[in-house]
């Protein structure tokens, strides 16, 4: 049987939490034909993103009930707003309990966290809002992904890429990590060199973390509560 | 006056290609407002991509005739049925008249070259249609990314992340590059290390890149003569 990688949709994603792991995983399912990857949302319409583009969807929820993996992106104010939308929740919750991977990125660990899906475990998320996954009984790892049992979750946006290029490796042997790596010629070299943590981190960020708190939550004044006490 | 980035969509593009640089300097417009970003497209329909997601244009070729900068995606098949896409490259050909920057991702620099963009110019794609180039009169060069005059290029797929942040250095300044760089989180951790380029490239890749010429050109035999001869 065929064993679907569903990446999950929902307005206000940031586009690229998404479809770097999705050309990855779906890399791998050119090379590997055992598996297929679906993209989902609550319905077939366009979905906004955090940033310009909407992406559309190739399945509903309802019609993937029972993914072999599932990976929910992360988002700026629309992955609070995602945190109190019980469908979306409910849903996760569901595919978790047969899914063999269950993994996230960015904000997508919160999500994951909000499903009730990371109490006791270890996990990462944005470094922005890392702290903020002890408020789902999550411990905060500072680590590019994080792997704890069936839960895999990758720090801020980016980081999806690796993430997805490890559980290639894990899923399909590293031989095929290495062409799906090739194939997206994924030999980085940021310009400026990689982050500096102790320079290059802006002061002052929980200001503007709480901001999109407050816009994602704005109709869930009990759960911001419960986030921002 | 704001100066627009405005990044093109067609059938049958990478979606990496294009959400990579998007999230990067989508960043740069969020701290830098005399900036702003667009997604443009024929019309404002949600595009058929290569892999799973359709993208949706914040905007049509009609609306934007003054671009400060332009980017290029490439694609797979669609990448070169791009390259008989006569509106598609008379509009590339229009704004790059008065665009200070003309950018292309992998399959992107074909477009680019298609247009009649590269003669002459050094530049880069995706390593397996490197050699392509020449067919455009340019000179290909194996770097991750090529400037030359208001040209530049970035090798395949992931490149283009690179190359924007190379872009927003030089439009926006290192403060800013270095900011949008942690919004991103992008501190590249490839589980399996770089590209080896030695043993990581599959051989024999000509017949692949030969059936995705001839997929997208199927309609037009005499462009998919030069291009193979």
């Amino acid at each position: 049987m065929t064993k679907t990688i569903a990446f999950v949709l929902y307005p206000g994603l940031t586009p690229l939490d998404l479809v770097g792991p999705l050309q990855v995983m779906a890399g791998m399912a050119t090379v590997d034909p055992s598996f297929d990857v679906v993209v989902v949302g609550s319905d077939l319409a366009p979905v906004e993103t955090d940033t310009l583009v909407k992406l559309t969807p190739t399945h509903t929820f309802d019609q993937v009930t029972e993914p072999f993996a599932v990976i929910v992106p992360g988002g700026t104010a629309g992955a609070f707003a995602a945190l109190a939308d019980e469908s979306l929740l409910s849903w996760i919750r569901h595919v978790a309990r047969t899914a063999e991977i269950v993994g996230s990125v960015c904000g997508g660990s919160l999500i994951l966290g909000a499903a009730g899906l990371l109490h006791g475990r270890p996990a990462t998320t944005h470094w922005a809002s890392r702290d903020l996954l002890r408020k789902f009984g999550a411990m905060p790892v500072t680590e590019r992904w994080v792997e704890d049992g069936p839960v895999i979750t990758a720090a801020g946006v980016s980081a999806g890429i690796d993430m997805a290029l490890h559980l290639v490796a894990r899923l399909a042997g590293e031989q095929v990590a290495r062409t799906v790596q090739v194939m997206i010629e994924y030999d980085p070299e940021p310009p400026l060199g990689g982050i500096d943590w102790n320079s290059d981190v802006p002061e002052a960020i929980e200001p503007q973390v709480q901001a999109m708190m407050e816009l994602g939550l704005a109709d869930h004044p009990e759960l911001l509560a419960r986030l921002t006490s």
